[in-house]
């Protein structure tokens, strides 16, 4: 940290208009003066200094050696958007760069790489040094796959999460709407079309509950709770519109990425996605430091499981579980974690307007809904009902049905949708479309998840969002051949075309004799205990 | 490998001169139609297709979104340099662009970061894929994460060298020079000043050995062989060149650097030089895969072991020889490892020129050549030497020192030197100076070898060849107080400043009493067995 600017040499900031995402890379030309004096080198790292109005400013970047005037000259300094934004000063201000010393915790990293434990303190440096972008994509890659796994202990974990709360906006809700319970729901994703959250929230909104919920927008699923929400209002609400919202109707349902609750998090994931890793420790802290961040009080966690879920067994179910509830005890959080059935995707549509069609069928009581995503809301809505030290044990189910059945839910929502701001250009279902079918009879015995996933991204789900399929079969179902498995929906030609190829490669639905879908939990199968 | 190609959304390829080093970047504007269309997100990975004279060309590259027209348009597809050399295309051709599937081996980089055992197969498949550039920096990091300290065992160790061979260019000694063994000597680093090398070469080919050396520059040291070695000659030599000075002299002392000979472990070390790793594992394939590329049937390996060395203890030490033994023994290549003493600086000088001095004094039998130098390199020498049939065990030694002194070993340098190009500008040693003293009476007990090398470094060298250090004081000498210990050489006054500030914030030279000093391989210390 403690690197010596040169006083001599000094340079024009110029801002860059490269998305590098998460990383601040600083361009130099090669004929720079500092480049040559200092032998800096492609991917060193350097130390950029500067003032503004609020006193001295510094980030740490990746330097590209760049060999463009158009992109930079000998005299300016280049700075990519998100390093531009992080630096906080107008495009011509002086900067000098230094070589930068490694961020103060790469000690504590590489103890983790070599295998050993880190103390409270130590995983509180590393993250601070993540929240503050000091770490490069490398360094943060190292340290994700060093934690990778049960690398991480229970007490790693609780710490880890801790130091990801620490680094991040809080939000007080008892400061703005009064004490009480803030209640909330989550998934650990990997089931398309499980939209449960958008009828979870108005049950038990409407049952008194304070619930307001903040989602992701898919990064790599065809849809988020965001994305599908998108469709019938607005989401993207800063902490004042939200306060405004949850006073009037006791929960919202808004986007989470601009509430900055777990910044570390976010540039860990932008290193995760890439590399498909998703361990139990990262999981556990991602999840619990945005809720305690989101101010929740008690959560309802479900675990889905199943063959092509996120957890494929019931042993690992269990350990992650008790990670989940091991983390929450120490930070006071009322945790209810419920494993429910992750073999097939849940309701029909996936791609956010097909999802939302799902979700108002169900709130409209419409004997066509999809009941597998009716009786899902319903049981975590009756767990989260639960909470109410009015409530007895088992009797949440019942309430959360009757507050649909009354048609409550629906004005609820309707309500919580006007307070967001409805959506005046609804988006419509993709008028491409094709079928994919069954290539001989039988029964539908497995339906791959991450396939179904995959194709519905071709076709050009979350950005299309009347993009996805529609699905037609479910597991237990029997077929003909021929017959229609399910509908891919399309807005762009190619699109379908890319879907199409996808789903003809395999389409993700296995067909064979009733008697090889393997059962829920059934013992002796993947779901053994 | 499969993606399919956008076939209508045709991009013009364009040249961004944009350094990215070992990466391939597709910079694409945010308003490309393809970007829109197909959802691709900064830092997704995307396949490029094209066709040249010789076919069909592609690569894989990671996706950098651009706002600014000037670095590419809507309808260009710009590439870093690193990418565009690969993709082997001029300016303006047409090329595609899909979503890439994950390489091949990404399945077996899992299994790795999983922490399971891999095949011969899965190690030469993630080879062919990092020496194609398939993948991406932070999916390089995972992968050296991954294999991190003793996490390939020795079989993993062998085909992981096996796999780095075999996407490498391989030097064929025998067919140019004749039959016969080729020597070669190996220092695995971290000790400033160790330039045995250009004493080591001249001693054995003046013996009538082969000894086409090709060495490495500073990465992150003040100076390597090959920077030093540049004091005095030319040392960037094509292949052709190399055998014609081989044939004249017997000898070269080359930069191997255009060899192209382990083009994995280039990109490998990309990745592990910014994390500072450097596993045991991933240390053998490297050396060695260089090694039998470049032709050598014998080698002498030099371990130092010291509390600043690489190797920090003799245990660390026995196991990392065995590790070298086993791997060299399969792949037959005679091997004999030499454990030295790495708890100070070889030499005095400590930067390219100063280095060079150092060299030249020992060859011309200067009294007051530096003896650590002349010593260390007449023992390897004689252990070379003994690959000799002719020479019995024991006797290489006094067959070295007797070259040497008959300044035979002088008259080969110069051969050497004349046959590769004697540099007629030899640059000197950089005027401004500043000495570094001693807090207080005593005797030196410690020296830091990473201290000593970052003090030569922030004086500039290896870039300006008459920066560095020159060491006054060694282990065990006696010192008053104020007594210089070492003097800093720079060309340029902010890096003179620099050094003299790490410098005096902590010399890297301990004082103490004299019975404080730690004994080479003394029991009970760092280098207890």
């Amino acid at each position: 940290m403690s690197a010596n600017p040169l006083p001599k040499s000094s340079l024009s900031i110029r801002r860059v208009g490269i998305d590098t995402w998460r990383e601040n890379v600083a361009y130099l030309h090669r004929d720079c003066p500092v480049v040559r004096a200092a032998g800096f080198q492609a991917l060193s790292k350097v130390e950029i200094h500067t003032r503004n109005g609020q006193g001295p400013r510094s980030i740490l970047a990746v330097l590209n050696v760049v060999d463009d005037e158009r992109i930079v000259s000998a005299c300016e300094l280049g700075l990519s958007e998100e390093a531009f934004a992080r630096l906080g000063v107008v495009e011509g201000h002086a900067a000098t760069i230094a070589h930068a010393e490694p961020p103060g915790s790469i000690a504590a990293l590489h103890r983790k790489i070599n295998g050993e434990r880190l103390g409270r303190e130590e995983l509180a440096a590393i993250i601070r040094d993540v929240a503050q972008a000091r770490y490069s994509k490398i360094e943060l890659a190292a340290f994700v796959v060093a934690t990778n796994q049960y690398e991480l202990d229970r007490e790693e974990v609780l710490h880890l999460t801790e130091a990801m709360i620490a680094v991040g906006r809080r939000l007080d809700w008892k400061g703005q709407v009064g004490a009480g319970p803030v209640v909330d729901k989550h998934c650990i994703g990997g089931i398309p079309g499980n939209r449960t959250s958008m009828l979870v929230v108005p049950i038990v909104a409407a049952h008194g509950m304070l619930c307001p919920k903040t989602s992701s927008r898919a990064i790599t699923s065809p849809s988020g709770t965001a994305d599908t929400m998108e469709v019938l209002a607005n989401v993207e609400l800063g902490f004042e519109r939200m306060v405004e919202i949850v006073r009037a109707t006791r929960a919202c349902l808004a986007w989470g990425g601009t509430a900055d609750l777990s910044p570390a998090d976010d540039i860990l994931i932008s290193v995760e996605r890439p590399l498909s890793i998703d361990s139990p420790g990262q999981m556990v802290a991602s999840i619990l430091s945005k809720k305690i961040a989101a101010g929740s009080t008690h959560l309802v966690l479900d675990i889905p499981v199943g063959p092509s879920a996120k957890v494929r067994s019931m042993v690992e179910a269990q350990r992650l579980k008790k990670l989940f509830e091991y983390v929450a005890g120490h930070l006071r959080l009322q945790l209810d974690v419920v494993l429910s059935d992750g073999r097939q995707p849940i309701g029909r549509g996936i791609g956010p307007v097909l999802e939302a069609q799902d979700v108002m069928q169900v709130l409209q009581c419409d004997p066509a809904a999809p009941q597998d995503l009716r009786q899902k809301a319903l049981r975590l809505a009756g767990r989260m009902i639960e909470f109410d030290p009015d409530v007895r044990g088992g009797e949440g189910y019942a309430i959360a049905r009757d507050i649909l059945e009354s048609g409550r839910a629906l004005a609820q929502m309707n309500a919580i949708i006007d307070a967001q701001g409805r959506r005046q250009d609804m988006p419509t279902v993709g008028a491409l479309s094709f079928e994919v079918r069954a290539p001989a009879e039988g029964h539908v015995i497995a339906i791959d998840n991450l396939r179904i996933a995959r194709v519905a991204r071709l076709a050009g789900a979350p950005q299309v969002a009347g993009a996805g399929l529609l699905l037609l079969k479910r597991l237990g179902d029997p077929v003909h051949a021929g017959e229609p498995l399910y509908r891919i929906h399309a807005q762009f030609e190619a699109d379908l075309q890319f879907a199409r190829d996808l789903a003809e490669k395999d389409s993700g639905c296995q067909i064979g004799r009733l008697d090889q879908l393997p059962h829920e939990f059934a013992s002796g199968s993947l779901f053994s205990l």
